[in-house]
C-alpha cells in the first residue's frame, strides 16, 4: 500500500446548532476542509456517524451528504458507536492507500441537541449491549461508573485524584474557538460537582453536542514538499467484548492495547515517540485506562500522570486533550474521532497557540466506541 | 491492488425469526461461511446493516457480532440504507485487495419482524430524504409508486406489463430453501393483487424479513486451483440525489449507470458478457429501471424483457433474481446485498438446481439504497 497524508481539515464549533441540519453541519466541515487545501473535488466520501437514524430519522447519510455537497461518487456511513469518526477515517485511509481512489473526504458528524435528554440517553445506550446490559436497566454512564468504582477500589485512588484530567481539558478548551465548554474549572469546583452516576460527577462526564469535523486524505507523494501536509504513519483497530461483565480484566482496555500495538508496529514506534496523545476522555476513568493500555502508565497508576502534571501541553511528558478533549471541546459522538484527527493536525502544524506543544512532530489519536468495545488508533507526523 | 476471491458463503433463511436475536442470525451466516471454507478465523469483519439502532436498539453492531463469534480484530458496520450489504462487501474487498488484511468476513444482517409494521414503515422511510420527502408525508413505497406512475405515463405501459418480474421471482424462490415466500404466483393473481400505493400492488412490493448472509473474501492467489472460488472482477459504487424530485431524469437510475459503468470498466466487460444479473427488485419498477440503466434495455423498454421471457433462468437472455430476488427470497434490508452475492456465488458454482443458468460463468449483482440514491455493483466470475 502507498503512504497517505492529510492535506486539508475543517470543523464546526461543537454547539447546540438548532438552526443547522445534520447535512448543513457536515457540509460546513467538508467545505472548510476543501478550502484549506485549495482543491474542489474528491473521489470518495466516508461519513462517521452513530445516531442519525435514531435522532434525526435519517439513514443513508453518505448519500444525503454527498448530495448536499454536489458529489455523485461513492459515499457510505461507517458506524462503530463513539468510534465511528476514527472508523470512517480508517476506511478513507485504506481507500487511498490501496490505490482505489486518489482522494477521500472523511467527515464525522452528529446532531444530538434537538432531541430530548432522555431520548439522547436512550440513544447513547445503544452503544452498549442491548440484550445483556441495557436489559438490566443500566445506562451508559452507569456502566462507566461501575468501572470507575471498581478501579478506585482495586488501586486505592480517591475521586479527587481524577481532577487533573477534567481541569486540563477545560483549561485547554479555553483556547479552542470550536470548543463547546471553553471555560476553566478549579479543583474546588471539581470536588463539589454533583454526581451523575457515582463516582462519575458532572465534571467527569463529557458533554454531548452538535458538530462536524472533516479531513481530506490523499497519497503522500502528491503532497511532497507541502509543509502543511500531515502523514498518517499508522492506523489500527481492535474490538473487545461488547459487555463489560464479559471481560476477564474489566479495568484493562484490551482493544486499546491491541489497536495501539498494531499502530505502533506500523509506525515503527513506541509510546515514547509520541509528542501528544489525543485520547478519548468521555469520562475521567477512560483517560486513565487509555493511558495505561497504550503504555504511558503502569496498570493502576494512570492517575499519577495527572497528579504529577504530566498531561498538560506545556511541559507535560505526554500532553493529552490539548484542544479540550471530549470533556470540554465536546462529544458529538460520531464526530468525535474526526475532531481528534483535525486537532492532531493543528498541533502538528503548530496552530494551537496557547496550548501548542512545543516542537510537536508526532502525535497519536485514539477513539473509543462503547465501553471499550471498539477502539481505533492513529499515529500522525508532520510530513 | 491484488485480485480477490470469495471462498466461503453462508446464509440463514429469510423468515420471521422471532427466536433469534440479530447476533444469532449474523453468527449463523458467518459460521456457515467458515464451515464452507474449512477455515476457522478471519482478520477483519464488515457488517452491512441498516436498522439495528432503530429497530433493535443496538448500535456498535460490528463489535457486537465480533464478540458473538469470538473475534477481537477490526469490526465495523457500514450503512447505506438498502445497499448496506453491498457497501460492506465493497469495504471487505478493498481491505483484502489493498493488502491491509488477508481475509475479510462480510455479513449482511437485518432483524425487522419483531417490530410493529408501522414502526418498520417509519424505519424504512429513513432511507429517503427526511427533511424534504418524508416531511411531505410520503412513505418509501409511495415514493416508488410516484416513479412507477410516471414511467407508465411516459412510456405507455400498463400495470399488467410488469407481471413477469414478480412471477419470475416467485417461480425461482420455489427452488430456494432460504426464500421467504417460496410459492409461485399466476398472472391472474398479479392482476388482482390489492394496491399498497397505486400503481404498486402487494405483488409488486418485496417482503421484509429477518436474515443474514455472509461471504469470506481472500486473495485470489491463495485459492488458485480451488474450483469453488469465485473471483471478484469489478466493484463500483455511485450516488445520486437523495430526493427523487431533485433529479433531472427521475426515470433513469444515474447511480446504477455510473456504478455499472465503473464495474464494467474494471472487469473489462460490458453487459453483454453477463450470464445473469442479480438485481434489486424491491419494487417491479426498480427491476425495469436497473435493467435499463445497466444497458440491458433501452430507456422505456425494460418491461419488454419480461414480456419476451428474457429474464428467466432457463433460456432467458439475461436471467434475473434466479433465487427469488427481493420479491420472493425476501428483503431483510441491510442483508439483501449479501444475499445477492451469496446467490451469485451459488449460480457460478452451479448449485442452483432447477433455476441454474446453464453454463453460467460470469454474473453481476446490484444493490440499491434509497430511491436509487446509493447503488453498488459487483461482477463475479468462477475462478
Amino acid at each position: 500500500m502507498r503512504e497517505v497524508a492529510i492535506i486539508g481539515i475543517g470543523q464546526t464549533k461543537v454547539h447546540e446548532h438548532w438552526g443547522l441540519s445534520i447535512r448543513d453541519l457536515a457540509g460546513k466541515a467538508i467545505f472548510a476542509a476543501l478550502k484549506d487545501t485549495g482543491r474542489e473535488s474528491v473521489e470518495a466520501l466516508f461519513v462517521g456517524n452513530m445516531l442519525s437514524g435514531l435522532i434525526d430519522q435519517q439513514n443513508n447519510l453518505g448519500a444525503v451528504i454527498a448530495d448536499w455537497i454536489g458529489f455523485k461518487g461513492e459515499a457510505v456511513k461507517i458506524e462503530s458507536a463513539c468510534s465511528s469518526g476514527a472508523s470512517a477515517f480508517r476506511a478513507g485511509i485504506v481507500a487511498v492507500a490501496s490505490g482505489e481512489v486518489d482522494s477521500a473526504m472523511v467527515v464525522g458528524v452528529e446532531k444530538m441537541t434537538d432531541a430530548a435528554p432522555t431520548e439522547v440517553t436512550s440513544a447513547l445506550a445503544t452503544a452498549a449491549d442491548s440484550d445483556w446490559e441495557l436489559e438490566q436497566g443500566v445506562s451508559f454512564v452507569g456502566l462507566n461508573a461501575l468501572v470507575m468504582q471498581r478501579y478506585m477500589h482495586e488501586y486505592g485512588w480517591k475521586h479527587e485524584d481524577f481532577a487533573p484530567f477534567s481541569i486540563n481539558s477545560h483549561a485547554n478548551a479555553v483556547h479552542n474557538p470550536y470548543a463547546r465548554l471553553p471555560f476553566s474549572i478549579s479543583t474546588e469546583q471539581y470536588n463539589k460537582a454533583g454526581m451523575v452516576a457515582a463516582p462519575i460527577s458532572l465534571l467527569d462526564a463529557s458533554s454531548i453536542g452538535d458538530g462536524a469535523a472533516a479531513a481530506l486524505i490523499v497519497p503522500l507523494e502528491s503532497v511532497r514538499g507541502d509543509k502543511r501536509a500531515v502523514q498518517i504513519l499508522g492506523s489500527g483497530a481492535a474490538t473487545d467484548t461488547i459487555s463489560v461483565h464479559s471481560r476477564k480484566a474489566p479495568l484493562f482496555l484490551q482493544a486499546a492495547y491491541l489497536s495501539a500495538k498494531r499502530t505502533y508496529a506500523q509506525a515503527g514506534m513506541s509510546h515514547e515517540d509520541m509528542d501528544f496523545f489525543d485520547l478519548h476522555d468521555a469520562f475521567s476513568i477512560m483517560s486513565v485506562l487509555s493511558l495505561e493500555a497504550c503504555g504511558f502508565a503502569e496498570q493502576g497508576q494512570g492517575p499519577r500522570l495527572g497528579l504529577d502534571n504530566e498531561i498538560t501541553p506545556k511541559g507535560g511528558r505526554i500532553p493529552i486533550c490539548t484542544r479540550g478533549g471530549l470533556k470540554a471541546r465536546g462529544h458529538p459522538v460520531g464526530a468525535t474521532g474526526m475532531y481528534q484527527i483535525v486537532e492532531s493536525v493543528q498541533q502538528l502544524r503548530g496552530e494551537c497557540g496557547e496550548t501548542q506543544v512545543d516542537g510537536a512532530k508526532i502525535g497519536m489519536a485514539q477513539n473509543i466506541g462503547g465501553s471499550g468495545a471498539s477502539i481505533v488508533t492513529h499515529i500522525l507526523k508532520i510530513a
